[in-house]
């Protein structure tokens, strides 16, 4: 099953309802592509992004910062505790083959920051569409379309 | 789907036939429990397991040392990549209600120790079964009844 | 000796000549303030920073993402192995009570945002300062003045 | 510096005062080697080596589980903070080219295996001096001696 695709979502562990509703959203499309979805595993945009995938028949996984399982959001299929912190941002990051980000703060900077040093393609809808590297998307359906686009040249 | 069980089965990542067969039957009873198997996600004991778990209709979770997704074994549902190298064990270890292991050198034992010193109950199956703190188990179906009941303690 | 204060300074690997000669005053500068020098142990301003704390008589702590303490650079008079890659990043922020970013790429921006988080000062000579957060400073001199008014308000 | 060596010192964070001042007397023999002496830090055996260390003159590296300086003994010069838990008996035994223990419980035992796993050589007084593989010694000075016979063999 290692042919399977991962995708990450990052983002805030609090959000607006209209950021909730764009993370919910890319969780669905992401299903949609029979993709699996990677997060932090909290709440915020990880959990909406991991609903909209469930409710989309999809698959979730969320890697904790702590050793409580229980802490998951309840949309997490699979979750893992690792007790590292913050330093599971790099976990999330190397477990996705794209990253998107959807608003965020600074965890979600630092996020974006590793994968870009890593090589990986980062996609953002918000806040740090403007960093250097960064490909920025006005909505989940064109995050959804370039995140195809770079899995499409990477399996060339 | 947070009230999922996950149970650790560890070991080596090479070893014999007759020990591959022990942990192939091991799988078997985990998934046949509808217990989900972590395990360190690459050769060995570690692929029987998940193999035997795989065969049996269970779901497998293989935490890796590298960052190639490739370097896990064909049994294993969801990999999680690491980069950390020998610090996984930690993570295999945390992952899992109980830690059952099966033969196993060092990487093996620092496992076992890790897990006793995290309060977790360690079943072993051969070589370390005399470790104080371990519970022996002659074989795959003890230890499998073995794990049951400390669950079943656990959930007083 | 746990009263010592330590500064982390990050940035990148390789670096010109112009950038080598402001992260060699910076190390110069926290030298004989009395504090120690945190860095990742590698080459550019990681080497030009302790070069100038140890020719200043000051002292250099340096962790490593590899498992070779023959990879820290000759100035780093306590060398750290660590084997976890990138993930090293968050332990050269997290032993900084300051962190001084000396221009930088994606590393430096994924300490940076992991600093911040944590609600650690972080200054910025280049690349990174206009990250909202981030406190500019136009040269060493400047960036120790301002890490010394950061340390200032934490000790009241 | 990088010619420095370093030799890890493990055992229980508490312990009685037999067994303290046993690691204490360890301390003071690494020091008078001109030894770094690592260790996790904290209380118990940690302590009492890096007492006996310090006051022999010698130096001293403490790292710690926690994300708190003020977390580590008295006696540690250098004190690195990570806030990965149980995963730093992973960082403190890859930063000795020797390991040596006193006594100690499942977290020496998990720093034991993790050696021997990678190859380092293992030295112990007391409790885990039967696992094999590890070299047992009978106090301090025959411990202090075993190291410098492999640190000779190391460099040949």
């Amino acid at each position: 099953m290692n042919e399977n695709t991962y995708i990450s979502v990052i983002g805030a562990g609090r959000c607006t309802d209209e950021v909730r509703a764009t993370a919910h959203e890319l969780g669905e499309l992401i299903a949609a592509r029979g993709w699996i979805l990677v997060c932090g595993g909290l709440s915020g945009v990880m959990e909406a992004a991991a609903q909209g995938a469930r409710e989309a028949g999809g698959h979730t996984v969320g890697i904790l910062p702590g050793l409580d399982r229980a802490g998951a959001n309840p949309y997490i299929e699979t979750a893992l505790v690792t007790g590292i912190g913050q330093m599971r941002n790099s976990l999330v990051v190397q477990n996705g083959e794209v990253i998107i980000a959807v608003e965020g703060r600074y965890g979600t900077l630092s996020e974006i920051a590793l994968a870009l040093k890593s090589g990986r393609p980062v996609i953002a809808i918000g806040t740090w569409k403007d960093i250097p590297g960064v490909k920025p998307a006005s909505d989940p359906s064109q995050a959804v379309a370039l995140a195809a686009e770079f899995l499409d040249q990477g399996n060339d």
